[in-house]
């Protein structure tokens, strides 16, 4: 258990870079955020089998609170929180939905949260941060760092920082979405999950692999946002420009410090779609499964629809991430 | 149990008009559809209920196969019709979502089946019907009687007639909704659920009232297609002009003549829904809860999203009738 070994320092960025987070944990947390954490459902559609030529099963976190599985590492990290910080508060940086579940899961325990959003941030998202009862502080992601911002935000007020997937804590969370997947269908050949940073992947990857050692696991990443699959093809964490995808939610630069290592050891490989194929995708779940995604959230189905699946994959899970969209992404299908 | 003494006769309209279904009877067509049927997940809202002032569960039918809950009723009455009537093959006549179930049911079965759609049936509901192997034969619903159209098919081929609701088979899958709902969730207040020919409603209702006898049963009805709210003022049936509300599938011009005595005994009452108020709702379940439904689907919901239950209910059951929207509506939200 990391939790015993990670000493906790409030308002920096500062923590163990401990990466033996183990299936534990993630059952730990599982039973940590279960008061504000919904378990999404598991569904199906006869038509997307026939047209992927597999048997998918769709874990749905865009039915999740807040819209996203960020809920889960959010809370996961807030209730860890010493009591005696929460009066300062907590800071995020996110792109939108780390945003909205800092902003809930701080709401949830009776902290002010201040969430630095990109300038170009979807305003579904920003509206639905400020709604939560958070602060928004703005910045400009083509010039300005994040990290650094929200740092300074944290120094300035002493609120804890709460990281977007870099931390032990956030990737316990986000692993219990796989868990309850493979709880209830346990027989899977192989589990997709899009990779931004690479919390969700990697706190699901080793529930998956806990759960089921013979699953196949792949990323997905846009293919202009494929820091991920340059970053293991080198072997060693790759920077690339920030990217300019439709899926907001994947636009990270460069795979976590944490994260990475558990992707390298876990991912079979990552599969690159265009955004053609994403849009594709949220349309396909929208207008045959009825359900709205968002960009990055419709990802992982793309690339199953896309049949870039190995062909002796029959059976798999995937994971949908979020269904934030911007309206007007939507009206734009 | 109506189905020992029910005669069927194939090819006609003909059967026993036998009101005294049972909550047995749900139970058997909850066995004899599990192939087919889903069971759909029960979701709930923060953002909705906090609306609302109440703790809404949605029934989620949108996701049923076929995009709504009809494959329930269509199910069960394709799988008793006698093997050797089958080759014969079904017909139905059909807005829409009858006409998709008929035509995965039918496949199910290797039946052909041949579907009388109104000239003005969403596209998407077309080209579904079409997608499952059914054969359509389109008719104008402002001057032909789609009874007559039905029947006169029926009796051309030889093939089977599959009622949309006034059938105890149909009733009886139908309930198998409700009854899912109650088991998930057993201490509801109320229960709220659309009403076009009374299916849905009659079917629900009985489930609804077996499982839990003192619930609230609410119909509720657009205020252009209010043929059951002014029946139940009369005391009878009454037929209404062909109504040109948004909730296509809530066309109906006079309730069922088996389903009206049982909304009379267990419905409180209808409440009647604005066409601004269905639109509002089914906007409000895409974008914050993430989930397609069509018009009539959405009309349980305004009806709660309006705040026209009364104050006291606090729990309360909503059934989303499906999600098969024409395109074009959604374009124009």
């Amino acid at each position: 258990m990391y939790s015993v070994r990670a000493r906790f320092q409030c308002a920096t960025l500062c923590w163990e870079l401990l990466t033996d987070i183990t299936f534990a944990d993630i059952q730990a947390a599982a039973a940590r955020i279960r008061g504000v954490a919904k378990r999404t459902p598991v569904l199906t559609s006869r038509s997307f089998d026939k047209e992927a030529g597999v048997s998918a099963f769709f874990k749905c976190e865009n039915f999740q609170t807040g819209g996203a599985f960020k809920i889960r590492g959010a809370a996961n990290f807030l209730y860890q929180i010493p009591k005696a910080d929460l009066p300062r508060g907590v800071v995020a940086f996110s792109s939108g939905n780390h945003a909205q579940a800092v902003a809930i899961a701080a709401a949830s325990v009776g902290a002010q949260a201040t969430i630095a959003m990109p300038h170009d941030s979807p305003r579904s998202k920003m509206e639905a941060t400020k709604g939560y009862g958070a602060r928004i502080v703005i910045y400009d992601r083509f010039t300005e760092d994040r990290v650094a911002v929200g740092k300074k935000l944290a120094e300035e007020t002493g609120a804890t920082l709460v990281p977007p997937y870099d931390h032990p804590w956030i990737l316990a969370g986000q692993g219990t979405a796989a868990m309850e997947l493979l709880e209830e269908i346990p027989d899977l050949d192989a589990l997709v999950v899009v990779i931004g940073g690479g919390g969700l992947m990697s706190g699901s990857s080793i529930a998956a692999k806990a759960l089921r050692p013979g699953i196949r696991v792949f990323g997905v990443e846009p293919a202009d946002a494929n820091d991920t699959y340059l970053s293991l093809a080198a072997g060693k964490r790759i920077e690339i420009p920030p990217p300019a995808t439709i899926a907001d939610g994947l636009r990270s630069q460069i795979p976590g410090e944490i994260t990475f290592p558990i992707v390298q050891k876990n991912v079979e490989r990552i599969i690159l779609v265009t955004e053609e194929e994403i849009r594709a995708a949220l349309k396909y779940l929208l207008t045959r499964m009825k359900m709205l995604t968002e960009p990055s959230g419709a990802a992982s189905a793309a690339a199953v629809l896309a049949k870039k699946l190995p062909p002796e994959v029959k059976r798999v899970g995937v994971i949908l991430s979020g269904g934030n969209v911007d309206y007007e992404v939507l009206a734009g299908l």
